[in-house]
């Protein structure tokens, strides 16, 4: 499995991602699943992969060989983002055609989710079905998840809205990842992480965090102590 | 879905459902999934149903009709805790035979969390998987979950041990259900609640929190404020 999520702010975006992929218990491996395409003043582009390792790869080795050869249309010209959302679906599509009828169980499975800016319009973030087409975060929704989604979401419910800040939205999303890695084996580190800082049109916040990181340890210590603490004040029930 | 809780502390027992039941968002129901066999100072007998509803009320109406005609070996005088979940698994295997044949698709589902104390022995709390086998709660891992468990599980890691008193163990439940509940329509309130008290061998602390509830709805918010007091308060990642 794997655990991604991307969050819409006022202020900017945050992305994430895990790095377990496996199939079966017995065969499980490190990669990285956060792909930036970034040209500082002109574009950051930010894909977090899900689904099979195969499919993923194949999508954007396909974008960057693009971007290379300047073949037809390219991440690097796409004049907006939705342009550029459905480059990564044509992309996702060209692969599909090549593999799907080879995959007969599956199917083509990848998934992602895309997000960032182009210098004249604002950030976007678009959660992209395997199918090809796309969902875009919203004032009401402004986070977008894939993967191992459930136990790390109520915490992100509780702890952001669009008017959270960079900083306290990074802490959120790494509590969110603590709490799925701490129920399911199938996530796991190192998290990727970037803060991208709207209008920035580069990546100036980007961290990774690996097992046994002082900080992410710190984090979850002090959350469990501050829930726990937060359950002692609840008003007591009266039966 | 569902969502049901077991938990087993120092102190006692806890145990929580939600009343929903539904084939289809267009077909909703209340029904409540908790069922208490008591006979004050000699037993207290507590189980939570989850899978389809025809088998679970189908076991715990051969559950009971035993203990009215005196039946074989039925509930009220079961020796142990042990004794008595294989009683329930026994009713089980009965609905099974009876029905089994005929569901086709999705065979007999019904699972049940299933915990107590007997006068002579101490509290145990089971986990009856639908095949009629079942598991224990211990001392590592003193919680046991059905249904829709992933939203509400990390704030029970958080928030529960066995040292855990039974009214903070109460409120972490609820806080449980309201992150279940605000993520996934197929759990839905009424909340039954009972903490059961080691060694009382009765029933002294039940509640239904329904739709509305003034004090369901104050630990919800004043859960949300302090979480968010808590995200602040961690310390700032530094990049």
């Amino acid at each position: 499995m794997t655990y991604c999520v991307g969050i819409m702010l006022d202020t900017g975006l945050v992305f994430a991602s895990d790095s377990r992929t496996h199939a079966g218990v017995d065969n499980f491996a490190r990669f990285c699943k956060m792909t930036v395409f970034e040209r500082p003043g002109d574009r950051v582009l930010v894909l977090l992969s899900s689904g099979s390792l195969a499919g993923t790869q194949a999508v954007i080795s396909l974008l960057k060989q693009r971007n290379e050869r300047a073949e037809g249309a390219t991440l690097w010209q796409a004049a907006s983002m939705f342009d550029a959302a459905m480059l990564v679906s044509d992309a996702m599509r060209d692969v599909d055609r090549r593999d799907g009828e080879y995959l007969e169980e599956t199917g083509f499975n990848a998934s992602f989710i895309f997000g960032g800016q182009i210098a004249g319009g604002p950030p976007h973030l678009f959660r992209i079905y395997a199918e090809g087409n796309f969902i875009e975060a919203s004032l009401e929704t402004p986070y977008l998840q894939t993967g191992e989604t459930k136990y790390g979401k109520p915490v992100i419910d509780w702890g952001i809205t669009r008017a959270t800040g960079l900083n306290d939205a990074a802490k959120c999303v790494l509590v969110s990842f603590d709490s799925t890695m701490r129920s399911n084996l199938s996530v796991g580190m190192p998290i990727d992480l970037i803060c991208y800082q709207r209008n920035s049109l580069e990546v100036r916040m980007r961290r990774r965090f690996d097992a046994g990181d002082g900080y992410f340890a710190r984090l979850g210590d002090e959350w469990s102590a501050g829930t726990r603490e937060v359950f002692r004040r609840l008003p007591r029930l009266d039966w």
